[in-house]
């Protein structure tokens, strides 16, 4: 529907995948109740909800996550950064075999390209150890032996990733932008494995679109494809930001012991430094 | 999912567009009690459930499908001939601004083309009276006055095509089908409204996947696109039986009065039959 | 390159299946001379060249099509009404087992709706006799027996729906008017056969994208999803244009004797005459 | 039509930009001269030419390609290592600002997961210089002021992706194997450029489709999706042997000077042994 229609609306839910639709359902009610005419003089309604397959730490049969958190979710939304780590639907999130959840990241482009801001946020649930790269280090062969990673066939989640922008931008230039967030996810090591349902939707605040517009036209403000310095500078931010959302979320994950007293196991940082170190990476030098 | 792994998992659910996550959850419920390895070993599962919007006739805002009628659908499933008309997903549905809902139809090829089976069942919710054609004949426009036609914004619905065959075709062939069903729709006048949801799924029963072969390869019996009659008396038989089913749900569709007295007409069969007479459709002559 | 981009530049070529890619190398030789800044300071270029398989009629291994055929083609090219039937890359096509070749239709809107144009040109060439309805009137199988049809292996050719609006739409609208040709084309009872390469594509003349903008967002203006009323109007009429497009090139193209004496007869105008009224069809009762 | 179809014949071209229709039409010849029937009995031909822009090294609009060198290219065809670097189409790419071209790499996976191979071929013509890692390793920021880069809308290229495997696999699977190829390019520092018009084919050498089977059926072998570490080690292999193809499409390419003394510098090999020594990178530790 967003596709065809080039428009989102409402808020965008991250869950766990054995509550997507429990979500969407809450989902549905809050908008409807935000709503009265729908259903009743108009029926287009979209709801979008995302998620991840945590079972390996979450009690996933148990469905606990219920309808008053999706309520309370949207009535405690804020500005400012988000939490990070093993929160929200990230919470019971494996990463390259350690602890992820959700992650952040965002660029300011220059005033000469716009100045436009590209952020995202993700919900980060893939890969197996020995693909995790850092900065191209390969973090994840180092520390293979490190703390045992969970059994490989719970591994196997997915990657949300969410890009929003104030860059006037079209629903076909979004589709461009979206795209360009699986290669800032290839630069962390993955490979997008087999069960892995990969997603990423961007979206632009800089234009709302009027139900019921007085004119028969209107017109949007768009940056043309042709200016390539500022579209290569938004696909640069896009593959940047969900590069380090990504390892933000790994970053700010600590080990977590779940259900059956599955364990897995925060990627320790002290050793993550060192790694980065030995490999003579400038940033860690200082 | 189903376009990535080309495969289905249990059953096809048709609702309305409210209750459409409340019947996936029952859905996903159902499964996960008959798998209780799922959301423990293993996360995969796939919930199809299509929907369209019936909120002119039925109190789509009441959200009066439960989950114990997801449970009773799929225990009372059986074989043979489905009810048709205002039954099911389909009990609200308006269709070229008369009575619709349930449709289905079939066709069985020659021996010489694989004796295979092409099935559907629709669930038809969409189209302006004026559009409406059978055989070809404007019946729409001969009845444009006959008795009020819903009010315009209403009719914006969607029309649900499921395709059932047991001819061997690969998941790429089934979408060259699932495509063709969209050629049978606009046989009876449809155009694809602007808000018209229409979707198409096909499958074929003729081979299961395992989930856990033992071989490391599987052999799978396909007829090869070469085979150009076949294939096409299949896309023939798809398209045909895609329209002898959207207007069979209106054949079989009684007028009903629904929520605040809204009311919508069955399609007139005496009427339709002068029509088709006086159009000299020889079907009628007898 | 289009979808990805969102706008055409230069000719829209129709010609055989076999020069599409002599006719490319001329289309773009054209476009080379006329921006000299090609391939030197810059690469983009697209050349849209379509094409459908006349080899039943023409000597299709004797690429008869020369580079000044496309060059004198743009020369003459000229507003106002275009050739139908038997011309340009339509030459030598066969629809239904007819004569087919170039059709075209236009509609207007009314004043209310925005009283936008839109105009269709097709290079019809596909479909078996027996699928050929006119409004709706099995005339294919009514004349099955009236002269011998091509031999089956031949008729599988393509339909090319090429549909101009000066509607202000975008790119992503412009896709959505493009699905709705197939529906005009399913309407004269083609399904799309096998080999069939059916293409169409949608163009706006309401904006034109300039390559060096001075400003870094430019306006566009267009009809919002919203206005269904005039999104409507323009599904309508592009499916409606489409079909009529089809029967106009089967009405302006007379039987024709190509390569080894192989014969493609014209549809019968008073046959068909007759067919129609035979049907009661009111059209054709004056 | 490949994905329609799901299969290709004859041989895949690399050439560059404007001469793709050139080629497209001597493959076409060749094509057409090895089957008599086409274009007679029949119709059905699929030729592939893959394309970048190379015109800052190039004399692009001297259009040098000729029909005879497409000829010589299929008939000198050789099993074996193919050249690398700047040869064939890829003698005037540019690749991260740098000399690039052809390269390949190959993955042969262990018996336990079927000894497959899986093979890739690349066009390489895309990136920034400052955008350029190996192993992750940051070296085109550490070259950028090296010797000067190409100016900035020159480098908008392209990159092909040819992906070869014995491993039976469908085409929805193949196409699955495809999308992987972006994920390798990724790792090399690509963000997909604006004007990057980057593609990847996969094809199967497993089995071959017969014309004209006898009969209605065919059975075909392909290893389950559900077999995760197979499949798996297959996107690992694709992702892997296009990252180290790109790569080696720098390294076998050696500083050129092309049409107007156009200058592109070749990968300095001694100033990046030592970059990836002062990243401590292990493998150049030797």
């Amino acid at each position: 529907v967003i596709n065809e229609f080039g428009f989102l609306m409402g808020p965008i839910a991250l869950t766990n995948s054995f509550n997507v639709y429990r979500v969407a359902d809450a989902l549905q009610d809050w908008s409807m109740d935000l709503h009265p005419e729908i259903a009743r003089e108009q029926s287009g309604l979209i709801c979008v909800v995302a998620e991840c397959a945590d079972d390996y730490l979450n009690d996933a049969r148990g469905r606990h996550v219920q309808r008053e958190a999706v309520f309370q979710a949207i009535e405690t939304a804020s500005g400012g950064m988000p939490a990070e780590g093993s929160v929200g639907g990230g919470t019971g999130d494996v990463t390259f075999g350690f602890k992820g959840g959700i992650g952040t990241a965002s660029r300011l482009l220059p005033a000469a390209l716009g100045g436009y801001t590209v952020a995202t946020l993700v919900q980060s649930n893939f890969g197996i150890r020995e693909n995790l790269h850092i900065c191209g280090v390969p973090v994840g062969r180092e520390l293979l032996h490190w703390q045992p990673e969970p059994p490989l066939r719970k591994n196997e989640g997915s990657c949300v990733m969410v890009i929003a922008t104030d860059a006037p931008l079209s629903s076909r230039q979004l589709r461009r932008i979206a795209r360009r967030a699986f290669l800032g996810q290839a630069r962390t090591g993955g490979v997008a494995r087999n069960g892995s349902g990969d997603l990423a939707i961007a979206f632009s605040t800089a234009q709302r679109i009027q139900r019921d517009a007085p004119s028969l036209t209107e017109k949007f403000e768009f940056i043309p494809d042709f200016r390539e310095d500022t579209i290569n500078a938004l696909f640069q931010a896009t593959t940047d930001v969900v590069e380090e959302a990504i390892l933000n979320s790994l970053f700010a994950s600590d080990t977590m012991t779940g259900r059956d007293d599955n364990i897995v196991y925060g990627l320790p940082l002290p050793e993550v430094a060192a790694i980065l170190r030995k490999y003579g990476f400038p940033l860690v030098e200082a």
